[in-house]
Order: C-alpha cells, then structure tokens, then sequence
C-alpha cells in the first residue's frame, strides 16, 4: 500500500523526535509553538473515520495556512470559552515511507487521554495520523497532517489541536 | 530473564516496523491480510493473564496454522454474527532478545482501545505480547504470537484479532 | 527549552530499553527488583501536575535513597493492605537531550492502565516523565525519576510506583 524506500536510521529517529516534540508541546499546553511545526502553506485537517475512509470531504477542523493555524491558537487562548483541560498523546506505531528526496509519508496511532480539574483522566481520541513530511531550513515540518479519529463522537467540543 | 545477546539497530527497527505493520493491518480492519504475519504451522493464543501466570492451558483462542487463522478470518468477515467496532492499538515496551541467529523473542505492552459506531472510545484490552519473530525468505513473521490480557473481563464478546 | 546535543543512535535505543525494562519489571509485579533501577541516592518523586507547574513542593511520594524505595517495596508486599491490581505501562514520546558525557535528561509520556480482579482495564494514571538517568558501571540508572501525573484525583489510593 505504501512505497518502499528505505529510511535511514537516523531519519526514521529523527521522525519520531518530531512527533514526540509535537506530543509535549501541545501537551504542555504551549499552543502559540504549535504552528511552528507546518510548513506554509500546509494542510491541517481532523476528520472522522467514516468520512476519510469514503473519501467524503467533511472535517471537523480544516486549515490550510499557518495564518489560519495562528488564528486557531489566538482563539483557544483568547477568545474561544471553553473548560480547560489537559491533553495526554501516546503515539506508536509509525509506518514511514519515502518516495522522494526528504518527503515522508507518516502514518502513526495516536491516543489522547484528557484531563479536567478536579477529573479522572479518560480516553478522549483514538486515531491515526496520515501526514506528510518535508525538510525546510534543516527542520523537519508538517507539510500535511490528517488526524483521523475512530470515533464520530468527542467527548464535548474539541478544542485543542490533535 | 531474558537472554541478553546484542540485537542490531537494524533489526531492532525492522522488528518494531513488524509490529506497526501489524497494528495498522487490523486496525485498518484488512484481516485477510492478518494470516500472511505469521509462519506456518505456528501459534497464536489469546490468554487471560491469571492462567498464563499459572502455566494452566486454558486460552480463549489458539491457533496452530494459517489455515486455522484463515479460518477466523473467514468467520470474522462472513459468519460470525456481532457489531462491527474499531479497534486501534497502541504498543510500546520493546523488549527484544536473540538467542541464535534470526529467532527474536520479543515483549512489550499493548493497548487496544476500541470504538464502536455512535459511542465514545474506549479501553477495551490491555496486556503484552509475548511472540517469537522469524526470518523467512527476507520477510519478519511470527512463529509464535501469544496475547497475554490483564483483565479476565473482556468487554463483549472478543471478534477480532489482538 | 531542552538543550540539544545529539545523543548517539545507540545510547538513545538503550535508553528506550530502560523504559521498556522498567515499564516490564512493574508491569509483571517484580517489585523487588525496582529499586535497582536507581542509583543511590536518588530522587523519586510522585507529584500532581498543578503542584510541579507552579514549582510547590508538595509531592504524593517522596524518596530519596536506595534504602527508602526498599522500604516502599516493603511496605507494598508485606505490611500496606490493598486490593491488588494489575498496571499496564505504555510509555512514548521520548525527548532526551544530553549536556555531559553520560547525564541524560529524558521526558516522555506515559500511560497507564490498571485493572483489578474481576474488571474491566482502565485509564488509572497519565502524565510524563521528567527524568535524569547516568551511567554507573555500565548500566543506565535513573538518578532522578519525577512521575508528574495530570489528575489530581487517582481512582483510590495509589500502591504501585509508577
């Protein structure tokens, strides 16, 4: 399904450091960070399984743009009212494929586990991500990325990025 | 414990790609592929962790071919009655040991959450993987794949693979 | 935030084998071999998120030697009465970074899942990681382990390390 080039050692390590640099920065709670991760422009999109998987165009949060990223983040800590709560992201299972110079395809399963004050934790998301990923500037970014999440229920809104 | 001899980084790598393939085989829900894993003949048991413990044979499935796999995949697609659902799995934990030249034993803990149509995520099993990994004609499969499941309760009714 | 060195492919895998040893000791209730996962002194500290965010003191768990780790393990096998449980480590997301031959500071995310006799597994304790771990006589040891967890509730009391 997905080509079979091979990814050096060092560039599959160097994959995951991304990923598990992305996971603390959004688990910290450090959103103004978050847009620095994409390219620009750069496609972010969260979607159901159930529409990615018919190919229906449908998805919950769609941004094409670190503007747009930026302005998401000005809402989460500006003016969006909401609860707040903590995010948790255990992410494994990386399939990395690589067609082309510095182009990788990343699929990964996530889980993110929520926290409200004065809450027991709880399972929020599952999914996977299908991302893609380039090297600008000797950075690793996120040229695409596609949260697709199992359930076509999430507890409450979603507020903050997946 | 577990017999301590040098497992390259290559292999290492190429072992925990054997598992992401695996994961995103079943959740992606392609179980006809599921077989094609595992050598033939070989094992492949799902037991709960209090017999397992105790050396006590009882599993809650056990396979010995790819004909018999084939045949639960079989059941799963065309027969047997139940409601469809997710699943999603995350594994980490890799403890990988060799003892002669291209036989792996390997552990390391899985989560499977499990999301059913119009429902919230959810934990659904939790326990670790004790497997024996093979090299045959280039390719990782499992000669021997035992789920180890912490809880005796399994929510519902267990249809597919872990 | 976190000063990058480049730790070498190898040290970073061993690391990750620490976690896993570790991860795989508690998971299997070999208590007794905890304590030497540390060098002596040590720290070991259980804290809720809102406390380690806003540097207060206040931790659930304390220890800072050999010595007192054994006495938990003392405590949690001979004399503190419980309902036992099984925990489930899942353990991802590692940021490590090195600023002297063989001091690593390690962050990861870590997830565990508790089930008791006769129920189903949940989410029991989410949170990270904020370690240092040196090398003394060849083994990696963790000389500070601080286990920051998101709640402030944890379902009854916590026994287990996590």
């Amino acid at each position: 399904m997905i080509a079979e080039r091979s990814v050096s050692v060092e560039d599959r390590l160097a994959l995951e450091d991304l990923y598990a640099s992305y996971a603390a920065t959004l688990d910290d709670g450090r959103f103004e960070e978050w847009p620095e991760f994409f390219t620009d422009p750069c496609t972010y999109r969260i979607v159901p399984r159930e529409n990615y998987d018919r190919n229906l165009p449908l998805a919950t949060l769609s941004f094409e743009s670190k503007g747009m990223l930026r302005d998401r983040v000005y809402g989460i800590t500006q003016t969006l009212f909401h609860e707040p709560y903590y995010q948790r992201h255990l992410i494994s299972g990386f399939v990395i494929a690589t067609d082309a110079d510095d182009v990788y395809t990343v699929r990964a399963n996530y889980l993110v586990v929520r926290t409200k004050a004065g809450s027991l934790s709880e399972v929020y998301s599952a999914g996977r991500y299908a991302d893609v990923v380039v090297r600008e500037g000797g950075r690793l970014l996120f040229r695409e990325k596609v949260c697709i999440f199992d359930s076509e229920l999430i507890p409450n809104s979603l507020i903050y990025p997946l």
